[in-house]
């Protein structure tokens, strides 16, 4: 087997979930991934905790959403069962064609998800992480080749993650005691906001693997002036682009997209959270070096920000602070690379994707 | 996909386990039976109930069992309580490789097994199936193309059960009512024994499928004379040829083997019930038409007759007849299709493998 597959499932057993003897742990992976099961197996069994495989299979899937009445569907109890009885899960992205679903009635989708609502409540009560499994399908809708697109997977993955996690927390310090942020990137987006009072957060691999970002949440009403977000936005199985918001008092007051404008107005129309933003992150993964379409490794790109509209990240603010909610969490990605400042209270903390702290 | 698998997913949820509406079935299979496992996620979702599939994979099971410390493993509590919350579970063979676990000790597997009892406990409680999807490593077991075992997998596997059931009927019906079996082949086996008060079987593919005999307990005590079964037997991952067994008040007291006859022997010297025969079958289902080196469907094998050493089946034993009691239950498969009869009370009931209720 690829090492580096080994490499992966000892960094997802022991960095991001610390199993421990004893400790029950669910692995949810589909069949592309079964390298990675494997290799899993074999950590899981080392550390003396015991594993159970749950495939989840889009060829299963789409089989039984096709030949269901929505209405009649009823919660798994045995996959709730699983899953409260789970200290862990591991939780793997792989895929033979990203597009195998695209014959199931989206709102039979919907229906399905709401219905196993909780048994994805009881993932979030486990210690649990969410990860990628380099298959072609994924590589496809990265426009890489397979080989290719295993090398930036294993690359951005199967890192130091300390090392990481000290080079982001340069940035948490930053924004800890921060009050205004400034960005600028060429002369399409200048946006400032508030975050003064919120609790960062350093993502260095836990939750999500690849991790890579430092976050924090703005103030909903302190956001003011514009963005154009000049990567792909994915939602709702579009694609938009060049998507562009501007502000006042916090709200999306104006915004237009060069393609798939209405999917952008009818996500903003989600509810009142929809037009705020519930996130501000810095992406510091320069592993990520290039968009592939994966929300997963796109936000912690390195050398960009990323701002979502919709729902702040519950433990970014404090009880005593103004919290965005929405059933909305859409994150919009702009490149900082070149002609881009980041400015913390007036003082310039990132240019053209060098941080202050590098220097 | 091939239709057959279709028809075979059909016949394991409305034949085999009448799967209802809101039963939470849960399918465990390995990556090898996906074809199976997509048209089985089909068919339960038109007859709204809800899946799981917990994936068995040989290499995930190989990988762990290597690097397991047996002393310190732990009952997996997440496979247990979705066992517990099932309703009806689908077990489903297949294999790349029928040797892929050949590296791993045997003790360890034994000590895995041990701890896991419950939930195999815990599976009698649902209405349960085990069945076969044409694998490349069985159709290499069974010394088969893969494309010649698939047929014969679906030839054994998508009948038309309930006339099987009729056929089989006949044959039951004898056994109900009958003391004295006596089944002659050759001038190797000439072995009598009473079936007196015991309760024959119905195998029409309900908990096995295929299904495909009439089976009952053989009267402990009763079993007189010798077999010589010309079939192989398969036990401890070996394979013995040319099994001899000489009877007298219904234990073995003569014993040999062409190979592995020291396998027998201590197979025979397990515990007392071990040396006593626990079950007389009847094969009825004449699409298994060759030794494939899988009991599941050799002991079904038309024009034969199995006897098992060991534990009798424990519905076959009224509450008020001698139990034949043992951890061993080993079938052993004679040919009955040439120079044979099988004869009840003194009347001749099937001759050179016709039975006489078909003429």
């Amino acid at each position: 087997m690829d090492p580096r597959v080994n490499e992966h499932a000892r960094i997802a057993v022991d960095h991001s979930t610390g199993v421990e003897t004893g400790d029950d742990v669910l692995v949810q992976a589909p069949p592309e991934a079964m390298d990675l099961v494997v290799a899993l197996h074999e950590v899981i069994g080392e550390r003396d905790a015991t594993a159970m495989h749950v495939s989840h299979s889009s060829r299963a899937g789409r089989a039984f959403e096709r030949a269901i009445d929505p209405e009649a569907y009823t919660l798994p109890e045995h996959q709730l069962a699983a899953m409260e009885a789970a200290d862990v899960a591991i939780n793997i992205r792989a895929s033979a064609n990203t597009k195998g679903s695209a014959d199931v009635d989206p709102e039979v989708t919907a229906r399905t998800r709401e219905v196993e609502k909780p048994i994805q409540e009881e993932m979030m009560e486990t210690t649990w992480v969410i990860t990628q499994h380099p298959a072609p399908g994924n590589a496809q809708e990265a426009e890489m080749s397979t080989e290719a697109y295993a090398d930036f997977v294993y690359d951005a993955v199967n890192k130091d993650w300390e090392a990481q996690r000290a080079f982001h927390e340069n940035m948490v310090e930053i924004l800890e005691d921060a009050d205004e942020v400034h960005v600028v990137s060429g002369d399409t987006t200048d946006v400032s906001m508030s975050v003064a009072g919120m609790i960062p957060g350093n993502d260095y691999g836990e939750y999500n693997l690849p991790g890579g970002e430092a976050y924090t949440a703005p103030v909903p009403d302190s956001v003011e002036r514009e963005v154009l977000f000049d990567k792909p936005v994915l939602t709702l199985g579009r694609e938009l682009e060049d998507v562009y918001l501007r502000f006042e008092g916090g709200e999306v007051v104006d915004h237009a997209a060069a393609k798939n404008e209405d999917v952008l107005t009818s996500v903003l129309e989600t509810d009142a959270g929809a037009r705020r933003l519930g996130e501000l992150g810095i992406g510091m993964n320069r592993d990520i070096d290039r968009f592939t379409y994966n929300t997963l490794f796109d936000e912690k790109m390195g050398d960009t920000i990323h701002l979502a509209i919709g729902r702040a990240i519950d433990w970014t603010v404090p009880d005593d602070r103004p919290f965005n909610d929405s059933a909305v969490h859409l994150n919009m990605i702009v490149d900082m690379s070149e002609d881009s400042f980041i400015e913390v209270d007036g003082e310039v903390v990132q240019r053209d994707g060098t941080f202050g702290f590098e220097e």
